[in-house]
């Protein structure tokens, strides 16, 4: 049992000052998405298999734990992702009407990390529109993705846009195996053209030579016209290019410090997407701080095919990126005493601040907690010292 | 796929109006234990599985949902307690000389449920202080458990005391087999005296005898005399009453208020107590909300058996207890709009206000968030107005 303090790979403690940060950041997003109307929701962990992976298509499903329930002797999984979740609770539970807004905040767990250093256990936060088809919704998305980056105090936003729509338009008719279809995102994904043309014997000439296309449409907002000129005519890529223009001419306008850059070759992210999507940089990530977009199609295998939009991060990952704000200081007291210490005590915690009794026989020991006080007896009273 | 939307058995998810109710108790409760020197620690969901197990006990290792780990073949747990991860943090990760203050909150998983209508996935709650084998620790996580109670409000407080000295004092050198000794621990959880009574083929007369004097050592602190005179002199029992001795008098003096009880038989709870331990009871509450106690021995099996006591709780049906506060009232505001509107809005979220954006096309519905005032331009300035 020499290893029994092993943790598994890609799996790690959380420790204090890290803990502490993450714990501060949770409540800045929870409570800015409120501020937007967002309602808490809080799904289970544990589901049936077909209700978590149902609709969310084979990457999903191979990020999934899954075990058997001993009550039912079904297969569950442990989630890997929370939107599909909240779009049940929307179709089904909830069942509203009009627009719903609603956010979440727990850890989400992956088979296999998403990266050379990434954990297996994010801690996913993120906030969904229900109910509204129009770009409304979308750009106000957008802007609770950009609160985020500036309440988490990180310099030089960039929103890259694209549109789950364009490859789908490119494609057309054309129906390719599943495998196939999973080479071709791979291929525009890594912006890999000779992988695409590898793809030759399946595709019809044209549509090869759309996505050749689209893997080169990337860069400022003048990728639109571009996209326009040189994507063939098709209703989806039509309207992907009108909605894109539309959400760049108003995040300009309502967000002028925000660099927009397009990517109309990218599907990062799961299959669900529908329509625009987003990805949130800032100085000093490579990868993107937060994803989001449109997947209107998530609720309908829960019986509600809903207009949906929304956005996710892992909170671990944003408060890495993040400054630390320090430690708030501490109050120093000596165990025990008569009523008037312990008065003097409770008024302190009452008032926030924290207060460490030393236990006897540790008065010489240091501080864990970074003591900038101490409560002492002066006279009948008790009162605060600096050290 | 009919029933895509349906849950496991003892599985739930939290609605908005109780996610946000547990929300705020989980910011009031980790303030509170931050106010005492807890640092908050969060461990991962997935452990080894003998790192989660190992000196847990039979009952935990019942309650542990197993799955295989692709990346390294090994079994992982999904933890159904926090408490031995914690004391792996302390006594591997920390490994500090002097007292060490910890708090967690996070779900934990049990494959079935601890009753009728439990939850499978409760919310566990918990603080922690390792490195002081004094009483005194004792008394300040019983401070904070009884901190809990009042931050949420609960009636009637009860703090149940007993300590798990005393079985062990009564058994003595009896050698029992492991479902023995679950027999008899069953027996005096239900306060069955015809089951103990059947265990009379293993256990001595005199044995025998003690336990079934447990069984009626019940009640106020007269019981702790009455302890004193009927139950066998033994260094394990002698230390175990005087401690609870010592507890009592420092409760009565600091927390007048709080009722005391004693259960001298009582071992709920899993298997790693080995001293004083205690439950907290409130109006309205059948059950223990919250359960703590002394593990001295949990962190052993880690490589360093460190003094630790502390208590845990489930925050969802701790707030199942309390009173409901009441949603914050929301702004309605209109969509869009210029640079003016905007900043209004923005002002308003800013000062923590909720502003619902009715996205076009809504104007008719009925809104979800309590609106009880509008925003709304009367000249060139944009003002709140009571709805």
């Amino acid at each position: 049992m020499a290893s029994a303090w092993l943790l598994p790979e890609h799996l790690a403690d959380v420790l204090p000052s890290q803990a502490r940060r993450i714990e501060e950041m949770r409540r800045e997003l929870l409570d800015m998405a409120r501020t937007y109307g967002c309602e808490l929701v809080m799904p289970p962990l544990l589901e049936h298999l077909e209700s978590l992976l149902s609709g969310a298509g084979h990457e999903l499903d191979l990020k999934t734990f899954k075990l058997v329930d001993q009550l039912s002797g079904r297969s569950l999984g442990l989630r890997a992702d929370t939107t599909p979740q909240v779009a049940r609770i929307d179709a089904h539970l909830l069942n509203r009407a009009g627009v719903t807004r609603l956010c979440y905040c727990g850890p989400v767990l992956h088979t296999r990390p998403a990266g050379l250093h990434a954990s297996r256990e994010p801690l996913q936060f993120g906030a969904e529109i229900y109910g509204h088809a129009g770009l409304e919704a979308d750009l106000e998305v957008q802007e609770m993705a950009l609160e985020v980056v500036r309440r988490a105090g990180l310099k030089n936003p960039t929103l890259d846009l694209g549109d789950a729509r364009l490859v789908r338009g490119v494609l057309g008719d054309v129906v390719l195996a599943p495998a196939e279809l999973e080479a071709v995102i791979a291929a525009l994904a890594t912006k890999d053209p000779v992988a695409l043309q590898a793809m030759a014997a399946v595709l019809p000439a044209e549509v090869l030579q759309g996505l050749q296309t689209l893997l080169s449409l990337y860069g400022g907002v003048e990728v639109l016209a571009q996209a326009r000129a040189r994507l063939p005519a098709h209703p989806a890529i039509h309207a992907a290019l009108n909605d894109l223009q539309w959400l760049a001419e108003h995040l300009q306008q309502t967000h002028p410090e925000v660099s927009l850059s397009f990517d109309l070759a990218d599907l990062v992210g799961y299959a669900y997407y529908s329509g625009a999507r987003f990805a949130l940089y800032a100085a000093g990530s490579s990868d993107a701080i937060l994803r989001g977009g449109r997947y209107d199609e998530v609720g309908a295998v829960f019986g509600r095919r809903r207009p949906a939009v929304g956005f996710s991060l892992d909170l671990k990952t944003l408060v890495a990126l993040t400054p630390d704000k320090g430690l708030r200081a501490a109050v120093r007291a000596p165990w025990g005493g008569d009523a008037a210490q312990r008065a003097a005590v409770r008024a302190l915690r009452e008032a926030g601040e924290t207060v460490v009794c030393v236990l006897p026989g540790h008065e010489h020991e240091g501080d864990e907690f970074e003591c900038d006080r101490e409560l002492l007896r002066v006279g009948q009273e008790w009162v605060l010292r600096a050290l």
